[in-house]
């Protein structure tokens, strides 16, 4: 016996006409376009989490992930959410309420570490840099000195608001000696620019699936050593969070294959190819791509007469943020390009928000007709801002990059 | 300038063959097999998480939601992760460290609620049934009396670990009688079985994308009424979760749309037309259709001579847990349908392992060729395990259910 139904007239009930998306040609912050490839897979009838196929298929991801992260740790795996669900991940199990950290905010991504961790009940220590700065060495160095029981330093090496490049050596070096883990935030990094866990000495590591990597968004790669598990097994408490638990994650993913919640098998179906694309071309091959394109871009933007935000030196080769001139609106501009273009391009996020255009070429999206199309579509659109350009000279600064490549590796 | 690559010699590649998975009939707790214009609609190019487009489907979604749910809350979206996830986000939206709950644990998946309260800082009262029992309201109440401080009082309504359907309706008289929020996991049920969120007058409820509802899993429909949304904003201290932060997910989700998180497009997609779907049937036929077939297979399964696990009237017509003699091995059992049938089924959960099949028929599966190819594998299997079956009985019983029905629709 089941309950009654209830009576019809207590249900509304509409129809709604089926969706037809729009094409887009992403090349914001991320998602980016994903290989066709991908999709293909990522359309295949699902698998039970407990499938034998589909925990086989864990495994290999895993053991995809760290040839990519470049490493050997054992808790490597990908947690069900976005890339905060990874930072999340890795902070609330790192840190219990009370622990001190060090967070080192290049803007609006990295500065979440900071939100997150208060939540989660921790001291946090912000350490800043100015918009398309780099964090000063001093003053993490200074933080330290003040809070010397901090337990671990957290950064972005990819701030995509501010398109910035962060280098890592000099923070790992003044972390480790303050005997603090080192956790660095790769959502938009990995897969597209130099990341080797092992080599920066990386305790923890988190990163997205649907910037460089090519995968769906849905699924956060993140990597451990054994100290930071080590770290997490000694907790006083357990981790506030039932979901985001990395011990009974990895007990799923590498263990005994416990159940912990339902994967979706079509978003690691998605995720096995994307890595499989990612090894084929090579890590050293798709870095090299990404910073072709990314040099090819800013050459393009800077002819068009735009200045760049990030210090000269430390541009990030995924995402390229160029200032806006005055007279030009971003909103407007970003509208144009969606709605006769079809190109999505990210804005300026906070006190950059009206100012910034954020341009990604990453993973499939990396390459050359993309920066033809996206600096064509910029020479038509500026002058009606009253920014006049020089017919043609972005695409032309774009192809001198090229030809100069093409001669550097003896194509020409 | 970007950093140097490393040395070739650090970089260890491998490679990895296609992944080609085989296809399976998903008859266990969830995910179940989605209808193919499902997997159709997942797989359109994506679209970026802050497109027009998609905020626009994130409205028309919610109004979906809403539908089925069949409610007015305006707080209704999905969360992006598993069911647990959903029940995580309400919990730890509504509770704070010290709350009391009492929660009502029915067995494996109800149960989790008092173990992610209690991560949460949470006092949990725990209330439990025995394998295939209803809840005792008199217990209820005498959490209540014992704990008039309580602030919310958990169950869930379709308990997948043992097949049980759990009435609400005095339950929700006591926990309203002490001015406690009433807090329902819908997690199995929506989309299945009769669930009116505000007949029921069920304050915060959660859901699973891939059981009754038919759509992937990674997204956990939500809603709350207003009070329930008031008592969140009456929080002392911030949420401990960003990600699962319900105001903020609200305000991306119906409101100026700001920026949370990478929502999945192709997740997304998927869930519109798997509600397009429900809608399109209609939620009465719906439900009739799941019970229909769920009595099927009961009575097929104890013409097999097989017992059901819950309590006679309490069956939940979407998943059937069913009793295995001592001479049957599940696990075996449960292998040769995975190898020689594709059939998926789930097994018993704790102190059930062993000893269960627990059979769901759940959105796209939940029909008549389904019931009598898992009957007719049964009828194949059972014997080699010296548990005899009449032939052709467990169909013909099936048959007749269907008839009985055909008969009082007037379509004999």
């Amino acid at each position: 016996m089941t309950p009654p139904l209830p009576g019809q007239t207590s249900l509304v009930q509409g129809t709604f006409p089926e969706l037809n998306p729009p094409y887009r040609l992403l090349l914001g912050p991320g998602p980016c376009n994903v290989d066709p490839r991908v999709l293909r897979a990522a359309s295949a009838p699902q698998l039970g989490h407990l499938d034998p196929f589909l925990l086989d298929m864990l495994g290999t991801i895993a053991d995809q992930l760290r040839q990519v992260f470049q490493t050997q740790n054992e808790l490597t795996l990908c947690v069900s959410g976005s890339g905060f669900a990874g930072a999340e991940a890795v902070l609330c199990n790192l840190l219990e309420e009370g622990d001190t950290l060090i967070a080192g905010s290049l803007g609006f991504f990295s500065g979440k570490i900071a939100e997150i961790a208060q939540r989660i009940g921790a001291h946090v220590i912000l350490v800043e840099s100015e918009p398309g700065q780099p964090l000063d060495p001093q003053q993490v160095a200074a933080a330290f000195a003040r809070h010397p029981e901090a337990k671990l330093f957290a950064t972005a090496i990819a701030e995509t608001s501010t398109g910035l490049l962060q280098p890592l050596e000099e923070l790992e070096q003044i972390t480790h000696a303050h005997e603090a883990l080192f956790v660095v935030d790769a959502v938009s990094g990995l897969g597209g620019i130099p990341i080797n866990i092992e080599q920066m000495k990386i305790d923890a590591c988190y990163a997205g699936s649907q910037k460089c990597l090519g995968a769906l968004p849905g699924l956060a790669p993140v990597t451990l050593n054994a100290h930071a598990v080590e770290v997490i097994k000694r907790r006083r408490r357990p981790v506030q969070s039932y979901y985001l638990d990395l011990l009974a994650l990895q007990r799923y993913w590498n263990g005994d294959h416990a159940y912990h919640h339902t994967a979706c098998s079509n978003l690691l179906f998605a995720m096995h190819e994307a890595l499989r694309i990612v090894l084929e071309e090579g890590l050293e091959t798709r870095w090299q791509r990404h910073r072709l394109h990314g040099q090819a871009l800013r050459a393009g933007l800077q002819t068009l007469g735009l200045t760049l935000l990030p210090r000269p030196g430390y541009e990030l080769p995924v995402l390229t943020a160029v200032n806006l001139p005055p007279s030009v609106s971003e909103n407007q501009l970003r509208q144009q390009l969606l709605t006769a273009y079809g190109i999505e391009v990210g804005g300026g996020l906070g006190s950059l928000k009206g100012h910034l255009l954020r341009i990604g070429l990453m993973g499939y999206n990396a390459c050359r007709k993309n920066v033809e199309t996206v600096l064509a579509a910029l020479e038509q659109l500026l002058p009606s801002y009253g920014w006049p350009v020089q017919a043609g000279a972005a695409l032309s600064a774009a192809a001198t990059v090229y030809s100069q490549e093409d001669q550097a590796s003896g194509h020409a």
